[in-house]
C-alpha cells in the first residue's frame, strides 16, 4: 500500500461548554478593561473552550469526555463503525492518567476493542505524529489496518491555577493563563481509495532541538513531590515568538520540495495556531498570494494536540477535486517541525 | 521491505545505582525481619533498583539520564554511530515532564537531531509497542528510515512515598513499594538483514479491555489539584493475579499461531516480570517443555517499559543460528495483550 495515497475520510472536534471570552477571564481574575484590551490586541485570541467552571474551579469534562465525542463524530461522518476500527493513535501532553493510557479509555467508551492501540506524548506536533504513525501503521499492508482512528487533544485544567494574581505574574506565566483551551479532535484514515475523498499526501516530523533550550516546559507532580512553588508550565515566549515564524516557512519549503509541489499549487494553508496575533504574523512571514488560510485559534485558543483536526474539521468540507492543502504545525518544546500536505482526489 | 524480517542488531540496559534488597527496604520503613521474609516468599521479588537516594529521598537520576545511557550503550553495542539514527521511538509510564517529551531530551543528550521522534505513554506493553511502531516505521522502504533506536524505560521516584506507614497500607498500596524498580533499556533495529543478526519476526498488541476495570491505575497531579488523599498508584491486585497468566497463555497461542510455529520450536522465552513469585507462577501456566526462561525480576523488580529489554540484553547473546524466541509482556492498566518473537539468522 502507497503512503502517500492514505485516505482522510473524515475530521470532527469536541470542545467543552461554551466560549470563554476575554470579559470573563478579566471578570474572574479581577483585572480591568485595560488588561481586557490588552489581550485583544497583543494576544489576538478573542475566545478560548475550557474544561473546567471558572467560577466553582470544578472539572467538568475529561480527556477522554472529549476525545470520545471527537471519535464518535468523526467516525460516525466517515459511516465507519466502531468494530471497523482497525488501530486507533491519540496525540496529547495532558493524558487524565499515566496509566490507562486516555486512547484505551476512548476505545472503551466507544466499545471498540481487540485492536492496537497507541498514545504518544507530545505537545503542538502531536497531531501530526498521531497522523503519521497511523498512515504508517495502515501503509504496511496485508493483513495489516485498513481503518484508523486517529485523535489529539488536551485538557490544561490540572495547570490553570484560578487563584493566581495576575498582576502578579510574570508575562511568561501570564500568557499561559490567556492561550490555552481544551479540547479534542479526530480523523478517520483509510487504505481504501474512495472517489472525492482525501489523501493524505505527506507528513513532515523533524526533531531540530539539539543544542537549543525547550521552549516550553510542561510539569507533572506524583505524591513526592508537589512541585517546587513554580508554575508547572513556563514558556520562552521571546524564543517561540522569534523561531515558530521561521521554523514554518521552512516545513512549508520541504512538503512543497518533498512533493513537487509550487507555492501556487497550496489552495488552503493551515497555519500553527499559537495564538490570533502569532498565527496572523506567521501567515504574513508565510507570503503565500492568494492562499485561503484555515484557523481557528481566535475562537478556541491553543488546544495543543486538537488544533490540526479543527482545522481539518474547517478544511475537507471545502475541497474540490484537485484542490491542495499544507498543514504546518511547530512544537515548540524541544523545536519539532511538523507539517502534511492534503490533495482532494 | 518486509516488515518481519527488520533486524535487532543490539540490546543494552541501564539501571540507577546499587541492588536495594528487601532488607535494606524493611530498615528504611521500620518493618521487621517477619515482614522481609513475607516479601521474600510471597512476592519473591530479591532486590531493584531506584532512582533516589533511600535516606535523603532525594532523586539522583531521571528518565532521561537512564535512557540516554541504555541508548548510547545500545548504539555502541550495535556499532551504529548517532548520526547513523533515523528514527527514535520510547515508551514509558513516567516521562520526566509532559513536555518536552523525554525521548527529545535523550536524542539532545545524544547529539542527534533533525529525525522524526516518538514517545508512547504505556505501561508494562509499552516496549512492545515501541519496537512495533518502529519497525513498522523502518517497514515503509524507500527513502524512509534505515535505523531506529528504540527505548523503553520507567522511573517512579515521583509516586514513591518514603514517609509511609507500611503496616497501614492495604496490600495493594503495600504491594507498591515492593514490587516496582527503575531503570531504561534500548535496542537498535536495522533494515540491513546482516548475518548473524536477529530477526524481529512478529509482534501482538492487542487491547482486551471492553468493559473491564483497569488492573492499575497510575495517576499525575498539576499545580491546581494536589491529589485527594489517596494513593497515585493503584493496583487490583487480585484481578492481575487471576488474568496475567491466562492473558500470557493466549499472547503464547496468538504468536505461535500467526507464525506457524510449535511450541517445541521456541527455544528461550522471556515471560511478564510483575514479581518473582507471578513470573514463576506464569511459566508453570505457560508449560513450555525444555524452554529456557529469560527473566531478570527477582534482581530488578518490575520497571515496566524496561523489561523486555533487559530480556532482551540476556537473551541475544545466548542465540545461536536458528534459535527461536518468544516475549510475552501483559498490560494490566486497560488489559493489554502483547509479545514478539525473534529468530537467529
Amino acid at each position: 500500500m502507497d503512503v502517500s495515497d492514505i485516505r482522510i475520510l473524515s475530521a470532527a472536534s469536541a470542545l467543552p461548554g461554551d466560549p470563554v471570552d476575554n470579559a470573563a477571564l478579566a471578570r474572574r481574575f479581577g483585572m480591568d478593561k485595560l488588561w481586557e484590551q490588552w489581550v485583544d490586541a497583543f494576544v489576538g485570541t478573542k475566545t478560548r473552550h475550557l474544561s473546567l467552571d471558572l467560577d466553582s474551579g470544578k472539572t467538568l469534562h475529561s480527556l477522554a469526555d472529549l476525545a470520545e465525542t471527537a471519535g464518535r463524530r468523526a467516525l460516525a461522518a466517515a459511516g465507519v463503525e466502531p468494530a471497523d476500527v482497525d488501530v486507533m493513535v491519540l496525540g496529547t501532553a495532558t493524558p487524565d492518567l499515566l496509566m490507562p493510557a486516555t486512547v484505551n479509555q476512548v476505545a472503551d467508551r466507544l466499545g471498540i476493542n481487540d485492536i492496537p492501540t497507541y498514545q504518544l506524548q507530545s505537545g503542538c506536533a502531536g497531531a501530526v505524529q498521531a497522523l503519521d504513525v497511523a498512515r504508517k501503521l495502515l501503509a504496511v499492508g496485508g493483513d495489516g489496518p485498513r481503518t484508523a482512528l486517529v485523535l489529539g487533544g488536551d485538557v490544561c485544567a490540572k495547570h490553570l491555577d484560578l487563584q493566581a494574581d495576575l498582576t502578579a505574574l510574570a508575562p511568561a506565566e501570564l500568557v499561559n493563563v490567556l492561550l490555552f483551551g481544551d479540547g479534542a479532535g479526530a480523523v478517520v484514515l483509510s487504505t481504501e481509495p474512495r472517489p472525492q475523498s482525501t489523501a493524505l499526501r505527506h507528513v513532515v516530523n523533524v526533531l531540530t532541538g539539539l543544542g537549543r533550550d525547550p521552549g516550553q516546559v510542561v510539569e507533572w507532580y506524583g505524591m513526592a513531590d508537589r512541585g517546587a512553588g513554580h508554575s508547572a508550565v513556563r514558556e520562552d515566549y521571546k524564543a517561540i515568538e522569534e523561531r515558530v515564524p521561521l521554523m514554518a516557512g521552512e516545513v512549508l519549503e520541504t512538503v512543497l520540495g518533498d512533493l513537487g509541489w509550487d507555492r501556487e499549487d497550496v489552495d488552503y494553508l493551515l497555519p500553527p495556531q499559537l495564538s490570533g496575533k502569532m498565527t496572523s504574523g506567521i501567515m504574513t512571514h508565510l507570503d503565500v498570494p492568494g492562499v485561503e488560510e484555515v484557523s481557528c485559534v481566535t475562537e478556541t485558543g491553543n488546544n495543543g494536540n486538537a488544533l490540526p483536526f479543527l482545522q481539518l474539521e474547517r478544511t475537507l468540507p471545502q475541497l474540490v477535486t484537485g484542490d491542495r492543502a499544507v498543514a504546518i504545525a511547530i512544537e515548540s518544546s524541544k523545536w519539532i517541525k511538523a507539517g502534511f500536505a492534503l490533495e482532494r482526489c
